[in-house]
């Protein structure tokens, strides 16, 4: 494969040597741990879970790190460091972070060969691909660094950096072990930034950052009237029915022309920049597709905003769910004492979950009828996140990318909250740099999980790259 | 007690004096009956429940009916005939309809007696009350009936119209076997008019005969928006939610002063005729009792109609229960693909359930946003019944009972469709008097259920004056 974009700065030259040499290897690696059926969420796999966990000590200490497998209530942490040594220069310390555990293979009979014996198939549009489960979430994302890692111990006898690692096997089981990991080892992991490759390209040919996550705030809300359930025949009129109430409430939610109408919602919320606007403009992403691929033909939700641009950069609030009344088979003529909704807001920089929660109590004490009480239960939420794209790390991260892909890297938002970032900064105080090399079309979570070789290859290279500019950052700090 | 009100007609004097003289041995008889735990719901009481049947039939051949006990799939009917001697004159038939079953009496800890062992306690405000299981709902409004029969006949050897009885043990189940038993034997039960004891009186000392009953339409809607679950945080904004666009249309079925927005809905609805409104209006009825009763103060629905023109002469919608989306405990950021609301229609004459569930389509399709779909499922209904007040059979009960309590009848309305009723008109091609003297407090289906022995006595009088005054009808025909 012909590399393409410019030359890597100082020593990385003989790292990508190294790594375009070994690929070979790094690929039969990679398999070794794919073969692994470390499912999280089927106890049948604790102990592959365990054994997965093994495998990737194992693979760190080969590359002179010091790793340890620690054993929590679920799934073992895998943690290891390689520290440089000690000298007046200040090194940079980073930690990657990634998963060993996967999502069950199931169904079964919907793989053309077993999720657990990877191979490489070739794919008419992208060449060859690692197919197995995990081959991209995230056992094969997790591998290009390591690899990355491994190059440069083998050309150098260091790493640029500080490096820690830190490999959890509950991420598709809801991390419950994680929280109270970080707060028991908080000092041990804490870095000058963190590196999560989690996450995707925008497209085959163009790396990504993602540099914008939504935040979170929720709250469930629900409406009483009658003292008891009514019949609606002998009560149908002049009863309250807080089915009523809470379906005019939720309506009210909306303007017509998709802005929410709970009053103070946008307070502090700025529209996207210009350059912003025109640089995700730029990308030319494919609306029809997003929203063809669920069945929809039109955006929904706030009609002066692209697709991108809601997801990206605008609040809203979904209703998740509702309950009241009857909801078995047929037909029973009840007006309920109660009906329950429960709401989540995806927020947006400059605004505070917990003024949004205090602005929707008002909202609906304000448009509350006679006899009808609101309460409101199980909430909670996290403030969005925007990464500060001029600080040196990112725009280390930036040139890296450059280099290795001959293109600008898309400066990306995603529309979700992604917890681990979302607890490096809460826990640890620190940034996350969310590179990632999978691809929309990876069928993670879905029968024939594939990686493309490309990603494999080039995203090691990538980090490589990410490394050498991170350890030029304090070179440049040094001078 | 003092017998208040007119003198009978011609025969029916000494009718009354002979209920008066037997009330000690009237009284034995209901306890015994009360004595049966008849609980149809429960297949624990199944024998029981039979007993009680073979009881009813046993009660109607001691006082010379033809009756048998007639099995069903699920509780045994009774059926009894009385037919005077064939002559010129053309007799009067009618059709009782009671049930001897009735509903569990838990929560047991809550009666302060056992309720199948019945007892007389004192009622601070009313005397003398019957308490068990079942002494308001329904068998001591039917014993009043077999009463007044009894002592007709053991006073002139005959009742003065044709009488067949019908007494179902399913009442308090649904009544599964009450269609295919009309079906069967509807030329068997076909009379001139139905009398029905199982409603009440308009207060302790108000007689009541209801001549509205709301008819009812139902209907399940689903609405679709994607084709899977999505992730509020990867597709909340741009994506369909269609529990906002239910919500929207269930909102939208309310004007802000409640009439009901779905076009064309009030077609040929009239609006109470003023005689009628001040009939009603002149019962003195107590809005804030009937509200507070349920914890409720102001009335909803209509704002230019009091609580009973609301619930006797208007028709409505009700939302009766809502599922969608994530109902379990916490939190879950989906857009459901689809959510659904079942609705209810009241109906009052002039509507019909076919044409009213069209313009709930045709509401809801006009006003679906793009990439939502509604199906509508579960849908029936019944039309609202409005007996002629002025026909001879109403008109003489409403003689008889003013005779017996000394006050004009409120001629009432119920809310609700009552099956029986409905089964009768659309089987049995017969309008039904709806007369009964159970009270709103008698406790039917909760702990300690009572009935007054005012209503026992009085109701027993007053069966024996309606049968008076109905065979009356045939004399004055025949003169």
């Amino acid at each position: 494969m012909a590399v393409t974009g410019s030359p890597a700065p100082g020593d990385a030259r003989s790292v990508l040597a190294r790594l375009d040499r070994g690929r070979p290897a790094a690929l039969e690696r990679l398999f070794r741990l794919l073969a692994i059926p470390s499912v999280s969420t089927d106890p049948t796999f604790h102990e592959s879970c365990v054994e997965a966990a093994e495998w990737c000590a194992g693979a760190l200490r080969e590359i002179g790190f010091e790793a340890r497998v620690e054993p929590t209530l679920g799934k073992p942490m895998v943690v290891g460091h390689w520290r440089g040594v000690p000298s007046a220069k200040r090194r940079s310390h980073v930690l990657f972070y990634g998963h060993y555990d996967v999502q069950p293979p199931d169904p079964l009979d919907e793989w053309t060969a077993s999720p657990f014996d990877p191979l490489l198939a070739d794919d008419p549009r992208y060449g060859p691909v690692i197919v197995a489960r995990g081959a991209s979430d995230d056992k094969g994302q997790l591998m290009t660094f390591v690899e990355a890692a491994r190059a440069w111990i083998e050309a150098h006898g260091e790493l640029p950096v500080d490096v820690s690692v830190l490999i959890e096997g509950e991420e598709e089981s809801g991390s419950p072990s994680l929280a109270p990991f970080l707060a028991a080892h908080g000092d041990e992991l804490r870095a000058d930034v963190a590196l999560v490759c989690d996450t995707g390209q925008w497209d085959a040919e163009t790396p990504a950052i993602t540099a914008f996550l939504r935040g979170l705030a929720f709250s469930e809300i629900t409406i009483s009237g009658p003292s008891r359930d009514l019949h609606s025949g002998l009560y149908g009129g002049p009863a309250l029915n807080p089915l009523r109430v809470l379906s005019e409430l939720l309506a009210a939610l909306y303007h017509e022309d998709g802005r929410i109408a709970i009053e103070g919602f946008y307070d502090g919320v700025r529209d996207p920049s210009p350059a912003q606007l025109a640089a995700w403009r730029g990308l030319g992403f494919d609306e029809s597709g997003f929203l063809g691929a669920v069945g929809l033909s039109a955006a929904s939700g706030e009609l002066r905003f692209g697709v991108l641009e809601q997801l990206w950069s605008r609040p809203t609030v979904e209703i998740n769910g509702i309950v009241g009344g009857y909801g078995g088979p047929g037909t029973k003529t009840v007006i309920p004492a109660r009906a329950t909704a429960k709401l989540s807001f995806r927020l947006v920089p400059g605004q505070e979950p917990a003024r949004i929660l205090a602005a929707l109590h008002r909202f609906v004490e304000r448009r509350l009828p006679a006899d009808a009480r609101a309460s409101f239960a199980h909430e909670g939420g996290s403030p969005a996140i925007g990464f500060d794209t001029s600080a040196p790390a990112f725009q280390a991260a930036n040139r890296a990318l450059e280099a290795e892909w001959g293109k600008t890297p898309a400066i990306v938002g995603c529309g979700a909250s992604i917890p681990i970032v979302e607890s490096f900064r809460s826990r640890l105080d620190m940034d996350t740099l969310l590179i990632g090399f999978a691809l929309d079309d990876d069928r993670i979570h879905a029968p024939n999980e594939k990686y493309n070789l490309t990603s494999f290859n080039k995203g090691a290279r990538s980090w490589a790259r990410i490394l050498a500019e991170l350890g030029a950052i304090d070179d440049e700090v040094a001078r």
